[in-house]
């Protein structure tokens, strides 16, 4: 393999693919790099986790065409500290890869690339095309709420669905839910349910700031694609069954309040500032268009703070994790918040309103 | 104690109080701010480590004189989240302190002033100013090579005293060393040797941002104070005896390399990529005007790079710890450093040139 790339390109490349590498590895070769240079004139860049990986494709000026593996993130390392501008040559022979840039020489191992292990796709038999923006909007407002907790590990991921004729976007941690509905996208339907794994989540969500258009999907009951232009990324899917969410949805709360989501973040940040990791709990006492934040702490005081609100309902109190509270309404973009409560034990619907595709849910805590 | 303040005006106080305050303490009091509102329309802010003191004052509407001493950092954090242009009103009464901004209201708990422990000055008789850019040139071009090892306690500090009718600062960990030598400041003559202690330094470097000027410096054997107009800072002095270091200063290595700090710079950066954490030599091949930096790795490979240097001497080769050279580098501020080598083991004098304040000598590493 012998190959001459710009800095700034194998750089962009790089960075994409390095960061689905592990930094610890039990199996060596998954601390590489996939590098396979085409007599089409490109250098293919490759890494997996065995569970995700992202193939990339950058252009380079190929003088002979073959394939290695190296360390991606001393290649990486290395990418980045070569002066701007520089033009990169790779060849590979004899277990080793060099890489020359200016004055500068590297010779570093290499592992055989048929050693090199590939995610079997198998058949991929639902595609569709979703919008970056859509895309982008599915994931923002839900993966806060992913579990974090590996013991449920089928709550480690992001839920797709198609159900009424839209797709169904969920989250949730047992705690709060959060869910996105998208118009279903011509192909989706029929497709399988599935829970898409949050470091797939995270790779996508880094990529797709950089792509503009929309984004094939493809998928089956145990893989999934995503088709970015020159990065693709293939993950498979949590093998279990998520909860059926729809029923803890509330539908008949009937306690409506309706408040400045902005005014009502900061006055929840601010009472919270006295809020000990232990209880994060902040209590919200409703009055007639008055609502009262506070928060009491054994160890460092009280606090309490005043916001205006429409409610017109029976006065009562009730609970919330604060930082699950600003979670939620950090992903509010109207000026108007609806607050749906039944009682002080029951979940809560927070949304922008009755359009909106967007719905959270928040358990209450005792206060 | 009822005092009114401008929100923005209590931040940056208490943003300078707040971090010489340890986040953990065995003492309950030491976590806190002095608050003291007086009858001449100032608030005081004092907090203390007991080795360290900050006293800062700033302007407030003083309705009720008095002191108080309340959690520093939970008060920073409620200050930075009040609203921006808020007025803060601080009442203290009962234990407690009431803190009112807008719609928000906290109160906390207070410990005793009484209680507060203030570091005893006794006598500075040693008084003079150092302008804001000199005290900054002596702490940005030593403070790197101060020791962190708690054992070598004489060494976690930056060494001042006066000689040759000069003021000079110097800090070493062992491996290497720093010194920078100013004008003799009128009023210095006399002065005990001193080692200020890291923390102290830290601190002072952040003030010394925000001021103009010149500082007030006020010292005996034992205390330090930098007086910077709003803010006072007094620090305990390091109990030890600095060692001699002007015995391990070079002054007859005879083989002198020029170069482009920059290109030295990159170069030394770059082929340390590969260099493991445990290994962090790199070597350094002098030949006629031609130096060639490299690192082995048994782990990653190798790496090699040519620098264009002026060198007249005998070719040999010569190993530093690259971190060690990149702090020295990263202070030179001219377009050629000097570098006196006398053999592979021997201690490296690096330099601007024989005018500069400044002068570095480095441990070489076997390689």
């Amino acid at each position: 393999m012998k190959a001459t790339i710009e800095r700034a390109t194998l750089l962009k490349g790089l960075s994409h693919v390095q960061s689905v590498v592990e930094r610890r590895n039990t199996i060596p070769i998954l601390s590489n790099v996939l590098l396979e240079a085409t007599a089409e004139g490109q250098l293919r860049l490759m890494a997996t986790d065995l569970d995700l990986q992202i193939n990339e494709s950058v252009a380079a000026a190929v003088d002979q065409p073959g394939a290695t593996t190296v360390s991606a993130h001393t290649l990486f390392d290395i990418a980045r500290k070569l002066p701007e501008g520089s033009q990169v040559s790779l060849a590979a022979a004899e277990g080793r890869v060099t890489i020359v840039a200016g004055r500068a020489r590297f010779s570093l191992g290499t592992l055989p690339r048929d050693d090199f292990p590939v995610i079997a796709e198998g058949e991929l038999p639902v595609q569709f095309e979703l919008p970056v923006d859509t895309l982008k909007q599915i994931i923002d407002k839900t993966r806060f709420a992913i579990s974090t907790e590996e013991t449920r590990y089928y709550l480690n991921g992001i839920f797709l669905h198609v159900a009424e004729g839209v797709l169904k976007a969920a989250a949730t941690d047992g705690h709060r839910l959060a869910r996105v509905t998208v118009d279903q996208p011509e192909g989706a339907s029929g497709m399988p349910d599935v829970i898409v794994p949050r470091k797939c989540i995270a790779e996508l969500r880094k990529l797709l700031d950089e792509v503009d258009g929309s984004v094939g999907v493809s998928l089956s009951g145990t893989k999934i694609r995503f088709d970015l232009g020159s990065a693709i990324l293939t993950s498979k899917l949590i093998d279990g069954t998520f909860p059926d969410y729809s029923r803890v949805i509330p539908t008949a709360n009937d306690k409506i309040l309706k408040l400045d989501p902005k005014s009502f973040m900061q006055g929840v940040d601010r009472v919270s500032t006295i809020a000990t990791e232990k209880t994060r709990a902040v209590k919200m006492a409703l009055d007639r268009d008055k609502i009262t934040l506070s928060v009491t702490s054994p160890e460092n005081g009280t606090a309490a703070e005043e916001v205006p609100g429409d409610y017109a309902a029976m006065p009562f109190e009730i609970g919330f994790n604060s930082r699950y509270l600003l979670d939620i309404l950090g992903q509010i973009d109207t000026d108007l918040v609806e607050v749906h409560l039944a009682d002080a034990a029951a979940p809560t619907l927070i949304r922008e309103n009755d359009k909106s595709p967007a719905l959270y849910v928040l358990m209450p805590m005792r206060v």
